[in-house]
């Protein structure tokens, strides 16, 4: 059996031939996640589709949760996938090639207050940071608070990459500056690469550099 | 023509037969890249082998670097792939399903004390910490720092999973706490995942939880 929302499913349809599907909506993930476990506990061999990678805000948490709430025995794997971040990445150039920080800005599960004080840590050390679930139609504050605090803390000139749909159809990508960034660059689909101070643009990529060529230059 | 570090061209042995290799050593990135792109120059189709993600502490950046500097516009394309750290994440369990912070112990290229900045800021803004090239036969500095650093600002009782050649052979994976980890626990083929404040272990797994069954409980 083969549980997973819609959108997923469709896109892994040549694979579906024959197999019983287990469909629901967006925001049910809980629900999807207990019926998959039921159905596994009724004996089947059941595969949750989730995008990129499973473990990355996906649903491998949400399942081992649940086993683990109900200290459930169920045969499992977990199999790594590429994450939107470094799909996006790729398109951008290399901008995560250097120490990054993964963060959700979706306020839903997670206190504002929390997100807030990543980004904050996250920008002050220097990291190059790959924001997930940027905003959506309703939810734009943490958006507008990660644009006060980055603007705050890098220089207006840092590279930001927007990239929509990475390795879908609709693919997107634009590289702008840090004080580009409005809201409507983003939207549930976008994943936004913001650069760390030695981050650089070259015709139209991004790139972070690692240090070889620093080390190099003491060589010469 | 293929590029790569012998080790990982072995990996990818199937698909190189009648194909033209570049191969040479560990510590000589830069060379590698170099010859790479005069090959291009010289009007070959060229493919640069990098293990995991090439724009995660890969050859990607290094491409670019050199690409950039020279301003050579030769067309080139990214591939994105399974990166070391999702690779351990899901043998561990669900480590990585909130934000966490991706930093590579090497001092080799970043200054220590940059290093240090970082692990610090992610361990109190309690992200899960991603650690690469932990450590090396001789390198063992940033590691103890880093264990310092972790101990702490975070409990003893700190899920960590230890993971050696993930999905290659030799594969290893272990789960400890924080206040178990020793220098002995990681070498240069090992990526440690460090929890946050609420990562717990269910039978040998790790588990970041993300939030949802939270809300399910003011919800019930
Ligand atoms: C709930 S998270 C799921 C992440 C997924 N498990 C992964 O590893 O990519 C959804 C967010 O991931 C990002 N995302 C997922 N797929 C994307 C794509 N193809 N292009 C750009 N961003 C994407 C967006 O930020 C979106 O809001
Ligand atoms: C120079 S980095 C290259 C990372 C690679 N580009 C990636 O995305 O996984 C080398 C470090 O990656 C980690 N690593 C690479 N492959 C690994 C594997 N199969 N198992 C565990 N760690 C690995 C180790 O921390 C190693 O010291």
């Amino acid at each position: 059996m083969v549980a997973g929302y819609p959108l997923y499913l469709d896109l892994v349809r040549e694979h579906l031939a024959g197999k019983e599907l287990i469909k629901s909506g967006m925001r049910r993930e809980v629900e999807r996640v207990r019926e998959a476990t039921a159905a596994a506990l009724a004996g089947h061999r059941v595969c949750l589709v989730s995008s990129g990678d499973a473990g990355v805000y996906g649903l491998a948490g949400l399942v081992l949760e649940e086993l683990a709430r109900r200290d459930l025995v169920l045969p499992f794997k977990v199999i790594p996938g590429v994450t939107a971040g470094l799909a996006a990445a790729a398109l951008l150039g290399a901008p995560l090639a250097h120490d990054h920080a993964v963060i959700s800005l979706s306020d839903l599960l997670t206190p504002i207050d929390l997100i807030k004080r990543r980004v904050r840590a996250a920008a002050e050390a220097d990291f190059v940071l790959a924001l997930y679930n940027v905003r959506s139609q309703t939810r734009v504050e943490p958006f507008m608070a990660t644009l006060d605090i980055l603007r705050e803390t890098r220089p207006p000139g840092t590279p930001a990459g927007i990239v929509r749909n990475a390795f879908r159809e609709g693919q997107e990508r634009r590289v702008v500056t840090l004080a580009e960034l409005v809201p409507d660059d983003a939207d549930m689909l976008t994943l936004l690469i913001v650069g760390n101070t030695r981050t650089f643009t070259w015709r139209g990529f991004m790139i972070t550099p690692r240090g070889y060529f620093d080390r190099g230059a003491h060589d010469d």
